[in-house]
């Protein structure tokens, strides 16, 4: 396959990032997205700064090779560590998810205590914080890594007793905090919404960083695209595994996905 | 730091081998050894044999430039992908982990129905099941992947509740089929030791390949170096994230781990 000029490209990880492409082509329908999926690599989550920009840029590259003109950086560890390198870098305009995930927190919280919860370097990186901060000084942030709860999703053990049981162990203390709003800060938690809501219970609001993002990527773009006479394409590219991305990627698409591509990045 | 001539080389995708370096020490302890954990691109276990292959030839041959004499795969990922291609590559000796592992579960078992866990590119490989079956024909294998092990173990959750239902999800079925020998066929597993030997049974016995490994190690080369003047010294380099690392190493060394050097490899 060669370029699509003027797709909007979208990287992550890996199949995390297919909740972000879900909703945008729900939101902008018109248009033709290109989808990577870093597969080599995955996870980012554990991994140094350094080491999560050097492999955001790989990404950003090869997505902007194939002409896209937007970015969209669908995984939060990345757009934790490389947003500002990324903007610095590409001459596209480049989106993250935690300025949209940190927007609808605080449009979403009455009683100004919001938590967060993510990998190991989204929390630790206190990116979801800051944005918060710079949108409500005023609103009280509660963070808390949840390192096994993307395993938990990759091996598609999303209910019952373990994931529960994991909830709780990980939630127990944020659940007693009085936050009303959670942000689901990273992009496999969507797929855990059952148990992680069952586990704060109902007073508290579930933000999906993933359906934000998207409303600000069709606020960026705009109905420019709307109506024109092409059909839109999708594309989807892994650095590894092409077979093991279709079927695991399933369970996070919401449908099946025909053909996917190896690429070196 | 630079090379370090004559000492063993040893690799994993992480941490996990420590469990293997530790067995080496006791078992030879007047030599050097240098360790390499692969912190930027694990875990190799969810990846497919090719880029295993080409991480693994990375990881070798880094420890080669610095002079090793024997290369010791401590990963069974790698060693189920890579060893062929390693052997081929290298003038040195190379050792993986699953031909020691299979040679003690042909020793240990009785009834001959030996049981296999490890990764899903372990698992998927077949190779355990090959070697048994050079050594003994006759033994029936069983095989299962336990993809949540890993995070668990990296995760420090090796006691109590979540990881007692994980291991009665990947298990129970393995327990029903009357083994009497289980391996461990991934480095990260000792650390669940405990609950791994609870749903299994007391008539099992838990094949560690760390421990048949050093054995076949110190085989191989013989007390040559025994009674030098020389003090061993130990290295450890990883890919990314140093600090992490000596943190999450103590757990699988079991002291602490006192300078971590970065590479690119």
């Amino acid at each position: 396959m060669g370029s699509q000029e003027g797709a909007i490209g979208i990287f992550d990880s890996g199949v995390g990032g297919l909740t972000v492409f879900r909703r945008l082509v729900e939101y902008l329908p018109w248009e033709s997205v290109i989808y990577l999926g870093d597969t080599a690599r995955v996870p980012y989550g554990t991994k140094s700064a350094g080491t999560v920009v050097r492999y955001a840029r790989a990404c950003a590259n090869l997505l902007i090779e194939r002409g896209v003109k937007m970015l969209v950086v669908a995984c939060n560890t990345a757009s934790a560590y490389a947003l500002d390198a990324l903007r610095e870098d590409l001459d596209v305009p480049v989106l993250g998810v935690i300025e949209p995930g940190a927007a609808s927190a605080v449009t979403s919280t009455r009683n100004k205590r919001v938590g967060v919860i993510g990998t190991a370097g989204t929390i630790s990186s206190g990116q979801y914080e800051r944005a918060i901060h710079r949108l409500a000084p005023d609103v009280q942030v509660f963070s808390k890594s949840c390192p096994l709860f993307v395993p938990l999703a990759e091996e598609g053990w999303t209910e019952g007793d373990v994931p529960r049981r994991v909830a709780r162990e990980y939630l127990g203390q944020l659940a007693e905090q009085s936050i009303d709003t959670l942000v689901l800060g990273c992009t496999h938690y969507p797929l855990l919404k059952g148990v992680i809501a069952e586990t704060m219970g109902n007073g508290v609001t579930l933000v999906d960083s993933a359906e934000s993002t998207a409303g600000v990527a069709r606020d960026m773009l705009g109905a420019a695209g709307a109506g024109g006479h092409n059909a839109p394409s999708y594309q989807f590219l892994v650095s590894d595994a092409p077979e093991s991305f279709a079927r695991v990627g399933k369970r996070f698409l919401g449908c099946d996905i025909e053909h996917v591509e190896w690429v070196d990045c």
